[in-house]
């Protein structure tokens, strides 16, 4: 044998094209089958991968985000007019990557005017008939230390003495809710940004589009760009009754989606706002929100004091998301790709039809596989042995089948 | 024809191997082609895919961190002097999953004293001349509800009378900025955790490395470690004016990113920080960030007041993000096959060339495509009816063309 | 030539079907190997992709998440017994989307009666001998503002004179830790929802299962569900010492991980408690973590005092996140298909082995390759030229061989 190591030679090799040799079969039955398979496939790619899911564009979740809420109305509680200093805590809304979140209380059960000092309990479970009933260590549900002795509470009953702030608070009194707050209204600014696409937007309506802000209410179909939200058009829409909510509490979320196309004109990019429930629904043990918090007063002469209040409420939770597509080049081609290659696939079926269970199954066998010998062994012509390839013919039926399939992708 | 059925036979044909037989054409013109098509390819896999994007790394975007901040610096305001507990709200920073907020208070419009009672609405939409303009339900811009009768304000104006926490608030008036706040400083304690990797650090310079904390002021280049930020300096990177921003309040973003390569030197892996504004820009409708809050007095006669703030400040919401990576064997290996497999797509647009363009295609055409007719019909050898293949050629040229390109690919 | 453009000719050549000749060699070696790679391949994409991975399933890590949490128990610190509403800041706990953040304040420095006046510094730094150390512009780091005078401290001492909130802050005083809240207990009701499978649970148990809620106390292996922690077991779990941790103040993150197969019953998806440290370790510098805030008080006669702490505690921030997969037919489809076109991929090492390594490479090369010369050569038989494909044989042995590798497989 020459050496093939002169230099044109390599090149010669190196720059020629090899392509695979095929056979084709000229079968009605499987050329259609093919096609067909083909034509799934392709429609597949085009109509969900391209125009549903839009896999031409380039996409981002990721959202720069901030949320500035204002809650305005004037409610009436226990004698006295509340304006939003007074029921909205907290008062600065906290605001996180685009999530805001504030409480509107609703109902407050309120302890004025306690010192530090002994007084009796006033839960039920520390009731008791003589002091050995309130020994022991402090149960982590009271108001304060046990002191160890029972003492009267009212007119009939007895109960244990604590350390604490004095008087304790009573919280099983049935008090009223401030239904005021259901014609409350929450102003909700919300600029976004998409950092891979330079991509900036508000929630209001750019300043000379002679949108009225302050006169739009938000509803679904009619305003359903509209920022002002009726705070009982929340609650409704998150399926929920207002006055059962406001005197459980509860917990909200208002989420503005940007679902945007970016390859579309800016004005389509809009926010969709949805509400729902987020905390454990109804019957659920502990259901509800409310929390404890205080007031402090010094007095002149040192003497302190506080008022405790146990505030109910509705929690609202402002949770913005974000997912913008736009077109680039490099998913585009990925996925032409990605469409092309997958056409091929059909190929495996054909194949186990064509080699199988057509007519002349043998026939179109002894075309396809051409049987080299080990090198010793003289070369013989395509024999009856190819009858066991392809796999479901013959008596080899059971594992070798689906391997024969996916050996003929393979190759 | 014999059963093929022995299980020696069956062992035989098994593990023989079958590999596509291929067609080697010694054309320059395609062979160049393709050579430079599969060269192409492979340096957009090593160049971009694995070299720029380290395809060969496992990702992880998930970080464990813990952000604390820390203001310092002495301000004036309204002939007091104001300290930490004075003008950052809330005290104790609220800070979630690496992200942290909080508001530098840089103007406040303060109503001392407010009682609950009765008393004239401050805003200009509530001037009357006579009772009947103040009926009607209590609009939710005021400070209280109305009751109906149109009272004397000042010496010239007579406005709505309400009930409400009085007198009422009248923030119109023009007050100055905290000017001070400009050089206070803000100390950012990150820490972070890429769970994934166990990887561990802190923005802070290890004990012992000799960097005195105290000392340092960030600058984005001369000291871009030194996690003490002034704050004049953040809205100034933010590309903001600090007099204008204090005076209507906003939201700046300080970014922390941890974009690591963890098969380098633990050293390497530093935060880089980034300013942004993130609510609505200027001349936008109801820019600017401020909210109101009250604190609370009750005396010893019994008597509660109340000294409601309008709050305007700059809040600094501080998100950190992370996205590390560190050799891994699967996506290594899982890569590599994908390039590997790439290279091949190259075939399709040299089959197209070759079975159309070239001279002598209907030659080529012949060597790769063997026809194999129906069965019953005779054995004919390559014909020209083989000239429609290749998609291009002859004069199905529409349709057919790409499907044909695809096709061979497929095979 | 003739025309072949009459449509039914057209027909015929678009539904035949084309497969790969391909050519079986019964090579016990290549054969054995080839098989083992396959299998080799089929085991990763059986036992990892599919089962371990569950690659059939659609995956979604979104979470609409709601953390309500409530701390219980009653402390003694400086002479008073606080509950709740004392030590636990904010009362309402911030939560944002499955995240809550709050802080149990377990050490105080509290300054009592300050008023707006001026005062020595008590800071060590601002110790002076003569007026003219304490000129110059303010330091941050100072309780207020400089007048220029060195005044008498204390019996021995001179330091700087300030304006602002007196008397100044001296926190380098050491105060005993709240031990009591080692005992106190974390009641957390955290309901979620994976939207894309519409899937909602709580982890609280149902109402009527009988499982008492007030009775059970979380531990990791005796009672995983119970949503009840006692806050030294948190601390415990997370790696740390209760006195310590307490002391200097710190960042526990509580991770409430729901992790669930949604293709197995309701039950089985239980949410997982872990506990870690998030804020720098012990040893860094500044660690810890403490915060200050004030309590405001007017009197009757106008005055305005202040009471300033200085707080140390443990913040919690509650997390969660959720991993949640189901049954979907198209993941199932699309790794499917992976897993069988990967197959294939073993024929490239094969190929490498039969053309080169094994005995009678050449043999092989001849049937494996078919040569076309350019038209217008006369057509050649196999020749020996066909020993410079498959790379690694002759001498063209260090570029071409991969080259020629990944050739084979591109086909």
């Amino acid at each position: 044998m020459p050496c093939p190591c002169s230099p044109a030679r390599w090149l010669r090799d190196f720059f020629s094209y090899e392509t695979p040799k095929s056979v084709v079969v000229k079968s009605w039955v499987v050329g259609v089958v093919n096609r067909s398979v083909q034509l799934l496939i392709l429609a597949y790619f085009v109509g969900w991968v391209f125009i549903h899911e839009k896999a031409y564009q380039v996409r981002d979740t990721v959202i720069e985000s901030s949320v500035v809420t204002k809650v305005k109305g004037i409610g009436r509680y226990a004698g006295r007019v509340l304006d939003t200093a007074d029921y909205v805590t907290p008062p600065r809304v906290t605001s996180l990557q685009g999530t805001s979140v504030f409480v509107v209380v609703t109902k407050q059960i309120v302890t004025e005017n306690q010192t530090q000092g002994v007084c009796p309990e006033s839960d039920p479970t520390f009731h008791c008939s003589a002091d050995r009933d309130c020994q022991g260590p402090s149960p982590v549900s009271g108001s304060g230390v046990l002191t160890g002795r029972c003492i009267r509470y009212n007119g009939t009953l007895r109960s244990c003495e604590i350390r604490g702030w004095c008087p304790a608070e009573v919280d099983t009194v049935d008090v009223p809710v401030m239904m005021e707050a259901e014609n409350f209204t929450l102003l909700i600014k919300n600029s976004i940004r998409f950092p891979l696409f330079g991509f900036e937007k508000a929630n209001l309506p750019p300043p000379g589009s002679g949108v009225s802000l302050s006169r739009c209410r938000f509803h679904p179909e009619l305003a359903p760009l509209c920022p002002i939200l009726r705070l009982g058009d929340v609650v409704r829409l998150a399926g929920q009754d207002f006055p059962a909510l406001a005197t459980t509490g509860g917990v909200l979320g208002i989420k503005i989606g940007w679902v945007c196309d970016l390859d579309r004109a800016w004005e389509r990019c809009q926010p969709r706002y949805s509400f729902t429930r987020l905390d454990g629904r109804a019957h659920a043990p502990a259901s509800g929100y409310n929390f404890r918090h205080a007031r402090y007063y010094r007095w002149p002469n040192g003497s302190e004091h506080r008022t405790l209040t146990k505030a109910f409420g509705i929690r609202f939770d402002v949770l913005v998301y974000g997912n913008a597509g736009k077109f680039g080049i490099v998913p585009t081609l990925i996925n032409t790709v990605a469409a092309f290659t997958s056409i091929g696939v059909g190929t495996v079926l054909c194949d186990i039809i064509l080699l199988n269970f057509l007519k002349g199954a043998d026939h179109y066998k002894a075309r396809k596989f051409e049987e080299v010998p080990e090198v010793g062994a003289p070369t013989s012509p395509p024999s009856p042995s190819a009858s066991a390839r392809g796999g479901l013919g013959g008596c080899s039926r059971d594992k070798q089948s689906t391997d024969s399939g996916t050996f003929s992708l393979g190759l």
